[in-house]
């Protein structure tokens, strides 16, 4: 079992600390974890924010446990050096091309957004995410018109086997819960989007179970105020779901408790939290540690099978939760290690 | 006073009705109103959502009330003759680069939103769309790559020019109100992104006195759910401002109070309420037609200068509701006509 950590930038070392805690104590035979750099930290040891090193120890491991990276201070970089572009670099040199973004409203912890809690109750969805394609990895470039008018441009696509691929992420996860399947797209205005559509609607012929629906982006953008609770599962692009995923995180208003994978075919899988490294917090033992640790859970099932393992710690951050322990994002004053030990208390 | 009124599909011609007797009972001098088909209607009657004839009278006039487009039935018609394609072919034909959409919380309808109300209360923001360029106006289209792979592609693109022009009107709109502007993009992935905020950082300094902020798009989804009442003007592209508009304007809950204007260089304009053409409830008199009257208004005071008349339109609208008339949108019972009659009255 060998896992990569990867703790980045910000908050990243130390919510990622109290995760691997939690996963040394459940005494899994063979757990080896190897650390590695990246994002800002990286970029200041090697130059580079994905370096070499670091990839090599992604693809020697069965899955990545993630951090953060984000560090406004190397803002002033050119693109390709930035912390961020880490997390683009191993979802496309690994093949990550699945963004399973579960929200769902914590049992007692409906006050903490800015829904109204009746609404907020209902909210129990999982954002299927592409990873792979889209206008994030076209070709992209800035040139100079013939007459003279600089232009910034990006290549938008998506063939027919990428949308296939996810769309069957999206069906067998819609399987595993109610059914429903909700694609959202931009077909009125986009060919990338069509195309999509026919694709998703070829696939869904070997899922005659699962119910699907289209909505356009800006629909679905509206529908996630108005009435979240109606949706199960989303499949989309890389670029609407990155903003419709962080709109639903948001949602649920406990980001701090928030999980995430990106899943290559097979079991490989990075899992991070939904938050950011969080600068202004960094390093003062303040940070929220359960969306990693729930994080580090999300990699016992999906890459290695332990079902019941990740149950094991899905069930202490609930204790945890019931007895009390909040950290600040919720509102209360427990601090990153505290929140480790009950976490670990409960286990 | 040439206005053009094009009522369209589903509810538009009912509420554009309305706005018209408003219109009238202003007794403004010379206002000539010159009907024109558009969508789903003007399809079925001459075989094209946007006919030459539409377009011809849009040009002789100095604004168009816009009713709503859109037709389940049409569905299966290739893309370029759906009725939606008259609004984007409007938008271009006529150079209607601005999309102007405020979204306010009406005082008292607070708790018509799915928000917090002392969250819902703080929202009073303006976006500023681009509506010319980006990803919705490139080249774009399905191929068929070398190893056989169906493919959709669309080519997004901003031109330094484009930006200028509609940072221009974000920068004006946000020095009439309390000059903060937050431009939205997605520089940390897209070149077109890069360029923008470039343009939009050189144009600032045409503008000492607003405070301007940057914001990737996935967060200021985010941020309009954590705590809308941070912004004042947003100003962004065609594609992320179509769904973040969107987004805003549920948060208001009112959707059917909220009027658009797309505007193109001078005084020209179109006017439209931001709901859509409700088929659900088309030619039952239920429609609540106060987002075209306020539409109306909105269109004396950009296209004609009429500052008094349009602010009269907006007090017998406050009036009206505060008189308790409310359509089925707002949860009352109150029918299109009836809510047309409150509003005559109180004007
Ligand atoms: C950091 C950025 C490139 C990234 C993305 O846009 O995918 C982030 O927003 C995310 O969602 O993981
Ligand atoms: C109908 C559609 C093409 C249009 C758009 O995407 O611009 C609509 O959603 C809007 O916002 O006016």
């Amino acid at each position: 079992m060998r896992v990569a950590v990867f703790a980045g930038d910000g908050i990243g070392p130390e919510v990622t600390a109290e995760a691997v805690r939690v996963l040394q104590a459940l005494d899994l035979p063979g757990l080896d974890l190897i650390e590695g750099d990246v994002g800002g930290a990286a970029y200041r040891k090697h130059g580079h924010p994905l370096p070499a090193e670091t990839l090599e120890i992604a693809r020697s491991c069965q899955a990545i446990l993630f951090g953060a990276v984000g560090d406004f201070s190397l803002d002033h970089l050119e693109r390709a050096l930035r912390p961020e572009q880490a997390v683009l670099g191993l979802r496309k040199e690994l093949g990550l091309f699945a963004n399973l973004r579960p929200a769902t409203v914590f049992k007692g912890l409906e006050d903490l957004t800015t829904l109204r809690p009746e609404v907020a109750a209902e909210i129990d969805l999982l954002i299927v995410r592409e990873l792979n394609g889209d206008v994030y990895f076209g070709e992209k470039g800035t040139r100079t018109l013939e007459d003279g008018r600089r232009q910034g441009w990006d290549m938008m696509s998506y063939a027919e086997d990428e949308v296939r691929r996810i769309a069957h992420t999206g069906f067998t996860a819609a399987m595993g819960r109610s059914r429903k399947l909700c694609s959202v797209d931009k077909a009125n205005v986009l060919e990338t989007s069509q195309l999509w559509r026919d694709v998703v609607i070829e696939v869904a012929k070997e899922y005659p179970e699962v119910e699907l629906s289209h909505m356009y982006v800006d629909n679905a953008a509206m529908q996630l105020v108005k009435n979240p609770g109606q949706f199960d599962v989303i499949v989309t692009g890389n670029l609407f779901g990155d903003i419709l995923s962080d709109q639903a995180s948001m949602c649920v208003g406990s980001i701090g408790l928030l999980a995430s994978a990106s899943l290559a075919e097979g079991t490989y899988g990075l899992y991070e939290p939904i938050h950011g490294s969080a600068p202004d917090i960094a390093g003062k033992g303040l940070a929220n540690p359960m969306a990693t640790i729930l994080s580090a859970a999300m990699l016992l099932r999906h890459s290695f099978g332990l079902e019941e393992q990740a149950a094991r710690i899905e069930a202490a951050v609930s204790t945890a939760l019931a007895r009390g322990v909040r950290g600040g994002d919720l509102g209360g004053s427990a601090g990153t290690r505290e929140i480790g030990d009950a976490v670990l208390a409960a286990l």
